[in-house]
């Protein structure tokens, strides 16, 4: 099996600056194509350790991706450890020259000669052309082993991969059939899950692992088959999964590896019908997951963050008294938050939230994780209670998608009655 | 110096299910009290791999951070290769049991034999309490360095790094002392901030290093100083310190590590204002960033998230014309959702949103990243068009951004006026 290992380059990663997103996004789109990532390492933009790294790295795995370390800064030698790795002189490329004048002359702004350095690359290398970022992606070979260095910028390693070398690995390497196959619950934790499939995972052939991926209170369980024969493999992967989704049919959301928002957002597509949030305690969090995907407009109208009371009052039409005597994380208040919102925005179906995010606001009738979730249509709410247990950012994340599992809920029981 | 290798377990990492938090949290605290993290280093639930990775690792560094596989269920390793490589045991922790009881009773869930499993560890360790959840950390020492096993979970992870790693480590080594001074700056590229600091950072000495942390449009600065004497290294730190901000004056937001959105709220609670967002493009990611800290409520009163027309229109007054004749994403549209929000939260202070996020919904007029921000008071607003020419996620977080921004320096404007 083709095996890979992902080098990032850049002191911001080792003093925690930065969160370490393209490795994961790597590490998805080279597991797609079949190839296992193996290993994944962080080092500083420090000549020895970056040589140290390719060597040894390039022992173990076939195929080397490298981001990062290839800005205009001093401190970003990536490009130089490269030439000496690989024995090259540094040149100027054209195409990578005329592509860094370009966006230049887009954003009108002067080249400089640090920004024109953007487009030397090592003579051992093909270049892999950015149409976002004046830094090129760089493709090497040596010794059977394939090296592919890409820009730290996320949408620009983004563009490179899909555009350049993930086509490139497949049309290169002779690669393993890889069958993946996930599906996403909801209600029940790891461990219960884990009791209810322990003789399925058992029984499984060798050549079909089971993983739980677990997140926010949902579960997702994927198979992944490997082999050499892609039809053979395809069917006894979807055997295994028709199995699977027997065993886990009651809290089974969907059998696809979604997210649970479009999960809903589909469903309210395929029903023509909007939703609409009034979010306290998520603070818009709800309306950010809906719309952090183009085309939202057809199943979302909008939200109310309503942080202060007087925008509940004023904006949904919540009573003042209703706050006064209950407070406003209460069930009285949530009820008329989801009933406001419905009307405010014109929407079919309504989310409303409200609770203590913590870490501070907390009291002992109502600590810390305490929520009051609504899911309403025009004619019926139905509020829910939780408390959770976690910091604040997990908090809010924790009643998003409790919420959007809440509402994905009461939509299929309005289907039933 | 002291130096550490992070190493993360989990196939989840390795397949890019999931995005690493804990390495950038951990890098962070450890560079915090000057311990240099070489390496981070992600593998898979392997034996043999861990095992090999314990053993190299150990070589180049004093302290080794694994977090990961410590869960209950079958994939989950970690526990009995440390023991293995420690030559220990598995036996029950008691403190470990009884907190694994105290957790489940107060979750109202019947224990099963998995669960207390959680409470065995190598007999080579020392325990460190867990207070969240049910696995509990790890010390263990051989040969001079230092291992520290920790849940994967990353609010698990957070709480046995602050209560009892950190301390720990603090008190066991001798840790040279470090110094770091950060400011924001907002408005310039990276490379213009290079090249007028190329003196300055040629000139710096040996001990005291400059580090550019680009992110957004904004570029953070920062000096780490290294030495014996912490006196004197503060005050050596400070006074190039006080040279860069110098130098930045004109782009410098704040001379300290914060984020933007908190040095906005901090300026709103000095005057005792309020913000209020009208969010069409950016869906509710600006309301999401100010709520993302506790005590939000002190400064912002809400949010009109106006995704369709209709929402423009009904809730925050944009009038009906002004749409169909200039278009949502227009100057006038956003003047009128300005100027409306500020109205419907009674807020002091407004920013407005209105663009094509991509990557759909362009059109030669108005291409993708296009996108109007309005900034307002009760007598006056403020209008800016941008073209962003990232995707969608990272249009969405500049625009919110650079929106923060524009409130900042209207704000300022106004105390010169």
């Amino acid at each position: 099996m083709t095996q890979a290992t992902i080098i990032t380059i850049g002191d911001e990663l080792l003093i925690g600056q930065t969160i370490d997103t393209n490795s994961a996004f790597i590490a998805k789109e080279l597991n797609g194509i079949g190839i296992w990532v193996k290993r994944r390492l962080a080092i500083g933009d420090v000549q020895e350790e970056i040589l140290n790294a390719l060597t040894t790295e390039s022992k173990a795995c076939d195929v080397v991706i490298i981001t990062g370390g290839l800005g205009p800064t001093g401190d970003d030698i990536t490009k130089q450890v490269l030439a000496e790795y690989f024995n090259a002189e540094l040149r100027v490329d054209e195409g990578a020259l005329q592509n860094v004048k370009d966006i230049f002359s887009k954003l009108n702004r002067p080249l400089t000669e640090r920004n024109s350095k953007q487009a030397e690359v090592p003579d051992a290398c093909t270049v892999l052309p950015n149409k976002t970022g004046t830094a090129p992606g760089m493709w090497f070979e040596k010794q059977g082993v394939i090296y592919v260095s890409l820009p730290g910028v996320p949408h620009e390693m983004v563009g490179l991969m899909q555009d350049s070398v993930i086509p490139k690995l497949k049309e290169q390497l002779k690669l393993q059939a890889i069958v993946h196959k996930t599906l996403l619950t909801a209600g029940q934790g790891e461990s219960t899950i884990a009791d209810a499939l322990a003789d399925f995972e058992k029984n499984l052939p060798e050549h079909i692992k089971l993983a739980y991926l677990p997140a926010y209170g949902m579960v997702r369980l994927r198979l992944t088959g490997r082999g050499d024969n892609m039809q053979l493999l395809e069917q006894e992967t979807a055997q295994q999964f028709d199995q699977l989704k027997d065993l886990v049919k009651d809290w089974m959301v969907i059998d696809k590896d979604m997210p649970l928002e479009e999960v809903v957002g589909n469903l309210l597509v395929e029903k023509s019908k909007f939703v609409a949030t009034a979010e306290s305690c998520t603070g818009g969090y709800i309306a950010h997951l809906i719309t952090a995907k183009s085309g939202a407009s057809t199943s979302f109208k909008g939200s109310v963050v309503c942080y202060a009371n007087e925008a509940k009052e004023n904006v949904l039409g919540v009573a003042h008294g209703t706050i006064i005597k209950y407070g406003a994380v209460s069930e009285e208040t949530i009820i008329e938050m989801a009933k406001g919102i419905v009307y405010v925005m014109n929407a079919d179906y309504a989310i409303a939230t409200s609770g203590i995010m913590g870490p501070k606001g907390g009291t002992p009738e109502k600590p810390v994780g305490t929520v009051w979730i609504a899911v309403a249509n025009k004619e019926k709410v139905v509020s829910k209670k939780y408390v959770f247990r976690f910091d604040r950012k997990r908090n809010i994340e924790q009643t998003a998608l409790t919420s959007l599992n809440m509402l994905r809920q009461f939509i299929l029981q309005e289907e039933k009655e």
